[in-house]
């Protein structure tokens, strides 16, 4: 009997690896916490010691969460003077923002291990997924490189609306993310450890004495050059390297490398083409963006083959390569005297090169002419009525797009292959073909988003001018009969003298703008609040008018759950409009979005809506046999925590993604995803493998009893949301005076205005400050609100067996119920509580007890399918647990902060005279009016307030980390 | 009684140091020989044994220098079928470059070492030269801090016309540099290890498939881009950080950091100025070039502004700065809608920022105005006609120079420095302030060299065709008077419609063109050949008539031995010319040359006739109270070794360097010196020590008995050199066949046509060649004859005490001998007689054996006066040794492959059938002959041989690592 000795530590996967990178992220957090307070300390060194023990009161809170902790914790906030709270808040929120940047780079460098195979690590990467395919699912190797082949990911960059960290911010974050994976990954000196030490501290103190809040409104054209950073960064190198280890990963399963022209990404974007709701996007705007777009494409392919002809320096070539040298010099050579002076600054080398050289012959003609289309759409910047299209076209030595340079590079390939020279020809040129072939001359393609009614006005606007009658008031049926007709006939609908409104205008110029600009940088034409069929081909119809050829492929978005009950229907009768079906060839894709319809459906009921809608729109694609993409918006999945991305790919319904995918990747998930080489690579690691298991190895079917439940729970979870947030008419002010919503508009975020027409009701609210209001407070209402209904109802019906068999073998029902366990664990009913006291007027209190005995309800019913003892009690999401709790110390003083500034706040918009909330012995110094006023010109105590206020607002944000 | 124990080491300064070097170099070496015969191996495996076996019998006959071993290897060679003697040679051609890289390499990493501080080393660093010469010299800080505020040391980059190595694949060594560094000093995982190994081997095999033989000649635009590479790659960047070393090795030594307009390095460039004997630099290319030079700097510029754009990112700021602030807004927005369509597309951003970032608005109008001025320059050079420093003064939006820029980054210094960010001033800001500081915006000035005489052709042209006689019969003092005349006078000379001949005309049209540029651009007007006072007024003239203002100093170079005797009268004239006199405003720039002085009268006459010149100078210059700059063309000293450009400075006359120096940097030097972070840091190190020095401690004055015995020494080493070349006239043809120096025309090495005018004797021949061929040969002859007549006389007049005195003690004596030292250790006579017994016609060797007779004395007499018991034996040469040791078993084969092909290509000249040469059972596959004919049309077998020679000559070259 063998006698077993006490176990030391609790079961677990890998449990090692999970405590060496608890133990590397407190070291960090430590060293970037030190750094911090000795630069504040250095500026203020009085209040550094108030920090110190705010720290350590709201530690000793966190822990011991009794109440006496935290009234010493509250007392000591209250005692700060005006100026004093604004240093304050601004530190937690840098403090907040620095421990994320810990996050990250222990990210990265547990990736960094992962991939070195230091730790074997939850989330999968290729390589391992690859064999995983091979050794356990027993799926033949050769079906995965087909796969892999025939794989697009096409992720779809988007400016998103409350980035709260400046791109500056960003920016410095990210160089202390460099400087702290130089700390820890290569042999320093102590003089070099000390430069690295000293080069963090002066990023933090940049960090520090940079104005947190920003001041005025981006550009769309600043959102787009800012999305490029990122292809100049760490995309366009990045990606050939990921290729290669693809190429590694294929070959440990005994298959070739990748051919030469796959291209497992591609790359969009909206900044600059997304009008929906943002008037400042004018046709002139997308012009320019994709005219800046090119223009980064041309100069990143520049670069490579300037660095291929340092390379490729031998003699020995093809013999067709060697003709093509030939032509080239002669072509140069010939044109040497005749235009001598007119453009001869990048030519003179080609002239004098020898034929001994055959590569650097070719490539520096490549370069002359990646010049040349430079200077062509440098002139189409400055003449802004230049068709950009046709300058291209018109001009010979100018690249119209990647075609002629893709066929060059191949030949040099080719040549090298004869030669013998495999090892050179695999090495650097192989990427810069792969370069070319995936990001060509335009790097990304950018959507064009616009609204239905736009359309449905424009047309309105001529069928009333052409005496038609009013198209507006027309119903689907003889919508659909005009627009097929006027598809298929051939006379002009547009007439050239036709009054237009300057909406009507703006729609009009889009679509003529769309017409002169080259179509391989434009993506999608997608339509948002898309409801009818008719919605579609009016847009087809406009761009038919306006010559758009070739034309855009639109894509409808249905976003409210009523749109994506109908979404079916739309989409059936455009297949079986015998024009459509065959103007599609075969191919649609369909964006079905999150967040407005979370808004009015509840969490759980939106997320059900959307799983059927696909299966329905995949179903009725079948029919037709249509291949459909799906377009996921993914605004709305609350925080991330540990790549849902990948989850997300993964618990769609099984069989909806065959090898393509199209996700946006927004404003804060841009510098995550790809702020850093290892970020990027792990962000295609991640898509890679979770696409390459959807469609080889998808999940079966949930069986008919689970989507039974589902949908029984989705409908329940649905009324108990819009029990309270429709029908309790209480509920409208408690939301007001609970959160900051109406503070919101303050924070000048993203590039559009926050609300629709306004009138006070929630169906006016857009659903990011929705969210967002609701994060501020801990309690992220919209999420959970009405799940519990229906979790406890099936419990109370004898099914938790079974809810407790759809958690755990049903990816989507799993997906869902960890990011509520997830939002749970940053939820804190105890500071819900805090701005009940403080801002909530009493009779309104009934409310509130409500929703929070709800709260205790939903957690309970999760917790109990889930199994789980306490929230985020699995080891997998153990490191998260230590994430938040390392937050928590960060957070509650902000929110402490937050609530006295509302209460300050509505006493004065109560009319209340600001002297009287001076208190009596203030006397600030004109530095700290100076740091009070740097808003706008009010009393400096209101301005000190409401930049706190922002303040707050950002560093909660950041410290849930979650973006409406 | 203390027993002594076996001492078990030779005694030595840091021997440990010494073995750890020698250890890590062979570790290397011994890497990089394996990665090259692998690569080998994998494109001829039967030659790969072959060559296994030539290195092993070459390093068996190194160290036994027996002579059986040494007809082993001879076998083996003249086993090889040609088109294998081409591979063969070629691969240890390769090996002698790629061993010279670990030679880099290794000294980057002592550099680096040394810095840390882990060994410490032979030659200094700053750091420690400032405390030595605190503590051991007794020099006040205060002093030093003086002299390197005032200290300038200038830099003069010129391609230099034997630059063996095509740049192409001196890219790839410095690559395998880059890449054995990154093994050696960073933590790699094995999977990066293989990365990294991976990667040197595919640059191997880029160097192995290259066709190292240039097959056309460089244009100076080319050499003017190339040297522009080390500015983009090294310069730029290192200079602030090494100013910011001696920043801290002042702190070290309790001195405050150095002011912010300190410029302690300026740089120059000849590359597209230099038109000595060289017809393809026309005013065009000096146009070019500058424009060219012009883009970078602003390209550099724009890098580092928009870099501080994201940095400064702070809202407190000076009021000055706020002004500023405001007004660049309002430029902007007022600007804003009236011109907006014409060049918007850099200035929106401007526009729209907010004044809350006052630095990002200034800093963004920088860098509009920095894009315009690029526009500018682009401008001209696509309109040739257009003056480009009109172009830049007239338009107001660009900058003509680096004043203003400088203005308005020392305004946002002094804000930061005036709201407490200190710690911000410092670091990115103060990088960019220097840079704008010493590079300006042209990077590097261009001198402009030109022969005296065509200048005075240019003259005599204007004379004759006014009637004023023919300039050319004049003597001096007529010369003189009309010069002074006409530059006093206020008439025009220049006739407008003067018939020119064309020569005259590319005078003329030089000087208009001066007159067109941007003066910032252009550093000193240098005359070689300068023998006379007037031939320096007349340049004055010239620029007078041509209306270059301001006036490009005027730089006469001395370079024969005749001329420079006579420097100090002409010298004497110019100063005692009043109107000369006031025109230098008391400073005056001398150039002195090495190479043609050696040429003709011995390298010991030459260094003695230089060191007397610069003396007398000096004195010249003092008595006038005119600050001379002397500028040294460094062609001369061979080889380089251990940093001689250090003992160069330091080995000056005393008192001849006062804090200011201006040196050239040849071809291979430059990449030597500034190819490599590290070494640029160690180049910039070693000056500012060497120059400190020589100006704070100077070495005391030579006591008139060493002149005397100096002098003595340099007539009798003088008569002894031109006994041999001049008189003794079996020479010219014993020169013509032991070296290939007929053969080397068929190198096509540098821009410049190799031979002067020609008629069969050494004074045809330039410096270079004439070095070169002996080089090839190891026996160096130009360097040591004479210098053994002169020693030996001295010794046997029983004054070796005397000498070995003056060689302890005076540093000018001892850089000589060294330098003799190490060209000894490089010669080996025993390849001397193999080629004089295969080459040389018999009634000749009787020469052979007098001129190797000589050597034995003159290596004798040497390592007598050096008290040294074998060549190299100190230890602060035992590195050098182990180098020169290395490389031998490289070399020797190159030698014997020579010998053999001299052989042949002399009997096909000499008319025998190409056939009788080809070996009868020869039947070379076709990859072969395609091997064979890469060069012309010649026969295959011929082309192969003259291949082979060049091969052999490069390696050689690579292997004596000094190029004339």
């Amino acid at each position: 009997m063998a006698l077993s000795r006490a176990p030391s530590q609790s079961l677990g996967i890998s449990s090692y690896a999970l405590e060496v990178n608890q133990a590397l992220l407190k070291e960090d957090d430590d060293l970037l916490r030190q750094t911090f307070l000795s630069v504040f300390r250095e500026h203020h060194p009085q209040l550094a010691n108030k920090v110190d023990v705010i720290f350590a009161l709201a530690q000793a809170w966190c822990m011991s969460e009794s109440d006496s902790d935290f009234e010493m914790l509250e007392k000591r906030l209250e005692a700060l003077t005006p100026d004093e709270t604004i240093l304050v808040s601004s530190a937690f929120s840098q403090l907040l923002n620095l421990h994320n940047v810990t996050e990250e780079s222990i990210t990265a460098r547990v990736e960094k291990a992962a991939r070195l195979g230091e730790v074997e690590q939850a989330t999968r990467s290729t390589n391992k997924s690859l064999q995983r395919l091979v050794s356990k699912l027993q799926i033949k190797p050769e079906d995965i490189y087909a796969a892999l082949c025939s794989q697009t990911v096409d992720l779809v960059f988007t400016a998103h609306p409350t980035q709260a960290t400046r791109q500056s911010m960003l920016k410095k974050y990210g160089e202390i993310r460099h400087a702290m994976d130089r700390l820890h990954n290569t042999r320093l000196s102590n003089y070099e450890r000390l430069e690295t030490l000293d080069e963090i501290r002066s990023q933090v103190q940049g960090a520090w004495r940079t104005d947190e809040i920003r001041r005025r409104k981006p550009t769309p054209q600043d959102e787009s050059r800012e999305g490029l950073t990122y292809f100049h960064e760490t995309i366009y190198s990045g990606l050939p390297v990921f290729l290669r280890r693809i190429d590694t990963a294929l070959k440990n399963v005994g298959q070739p490398p990748l051919p030469l022209d796959a291209k497992l990404f591609s790359f969009g974007a909206w900044m600059g083409g997304d009008r929906d709701g943002n008037p400042f996007v004018t046709p002139d705007t997308t012009r320019d963006v994709v005219i800046g777009a090119r223009l980064s494409a041309v100069t990143l392919m520049t670069e490579q083959i300037e660095k291929l002809i340092y390379e490729l320096s031998i003699w020995r070539a093809s013999p067709e390569l060697k003709e093509r040298a030939k032509q080239v010099q002669a072509r140069h050579a010939a044109g040497a005297e005749g235009e001598f002076l007119e453009t001869k600054k990048n030519t003179y080398d080609v002239v004098f090169m020898s034929i001994n050289e055959p590569f650097r012959l070719v490539l520096s003609d490549i370069r002359a002419r990646l010049q040349r289309t430079k200077d062509v759409l440098h002139h189409c910047l400055e003449h802004s009525a230049v068709n950009v299209h046709e300058a291209l076209e018109s001009d010979p030595e100018a690249y119209a797009d990647e075609v002629e340079l893709l066929a060059t590079l191949r030949l040099c390939y080719d040549s090298l292959i004869s030669t013998g020279d495999v090892h050179i020809a695999n090495s650097k040129l192989l990427d810069v073909l792969r370069q070319a072939r995936i990001f060509g001359l335009c790097l990304c393609k950018l959507d064009i988003r616009q609204e239905s009614v736009k359309h449905t006005e424009a047309i309105d606007a001529i069928t009333t001018y052409l005496g038609l009658g009013s198209y507006k008031e027309w119903d689907e049926g003889k919508r659909m009969e005009f627009l097929v007709n006027e598809l298929i006939g051939k006379r002009p609908l547009l007439p050239p003298d036709l009054p237009m409104t300057p909406e009507v205008a703006d729609v009009v110029g889009t679509f003529r703008m769309l017409a002169q600009l080259p179509n391989d940088s434009l993506g999608a034409y997608i339509i948002s609040m898309a409801h009818t069929a008719s919605d579609v081909l009016a847009v087809v119809l406009l761009q038919k008018e306006c010559g758009v050829t070739p034309m855009l492929r639109v894509v409808p978005l249905f976003e409210t759950l009523d749109d994506l009950q109908y979404a079916e229907t739309a989409m059936r009768q455009l297949y079986s409009n015998p024009w459509y079906f065959n103007h599609i060839k075969g191919k649609q894709e369909v964006m079905i979005g999150y967040s407005d319809s979370g808004k009015d459906a509840g969490r759980l009921a939106a997320a059900w809506g959307l799983y059927e809608v696909q299966e329905a729109l995949t179903k009725v694609a079948d029919e037709y046999s249509v291949h459909m993409t799906l377009f996921h918006g993914r605004g709305g999945t609350v925080g991330r925590g540990g790549g849902p991305a990948h989850l997300a790919v993964l618990s769609q319904p099984p069989g909806t993604i065959r090898g393509t995918i199209r996700v946006t990747v927004q404003g804060e998930v841009m510098e995550q995803q790809f702020g850093e080489k290892e970020s990027a690579f792990h962000t295609m690691d991640l898509y890679t493998s979770a696409v390459l298991e959807a469609t080889l190895a998808p999940t079966q079917e949930p069986p008919e009893l689970w989507r039974d439940t589902m949908k029984e729970m989705a409908s329940t979870s649905c009324d108990g949301y819009r029990a309270v947030v429709r029908e309790d008419d209480r509920f409208v002010s408690f939301f007001q005076s609970i959160t900051p919503v109406n503070e919101l508009g303050r924070m000048n975020i993203g590039s559009r205005p926050a609300k629709r027409r306004s009138h006070g009701s929630i169906d006016t609210l857009r659903a990011i400050p929705w969210i967002f209001a609701w994060t501020q407070v801990r309690f992220h209402l919209p999420v959970w609100l009405g799940v519990g209904d229906a979790l406890n109802k099936m419990i109370a019906a004898g099914k938790l067996e079974l809810l407790q068999d759809m958690y755990t073998n049903w990816m989507f029902f799993r997906v869902t119920l960890d990011m509520l366990e997830m939002v749970f664990a940053k939820a804190d009913p105890r500071v819900v509580k805090m701005y009940e006291r403080a801002l909530v007027q009493p009779e309104l209190h009934g409310l509130g007890d409500e929703l929070l005995a709800k709260f205790q309800e939903t957690e309970r019913g999760l917790l109990t399918v889930m199994k789980h003892s306490r929230l985020l009690s699995s080891s997998s999401t153990a490191f998260l647990q230590q994430k938040l709790q390392l937050r928590a110390p960060y957070v509650a003083p902000l929110n402490i902060l937050q609530v006295s500034c509302l209460k300050l706040l509505r006493s004065i918009e109560g009319g209340a005279p600001v002297e009287a909330l001076v208190p009596a012995d203030y006397k600030p110094s004109e530095k700290a009016v100076a740091l009070l006023s740097r808003g706008a010109e009010k009393h400096p105590f209101v301005a000190g307030i409401e930049d706190t206020m922002i303040i707050t607002m950002k560093g909660i944000a950041a410290g849930m980390q979650n973006t409406g």
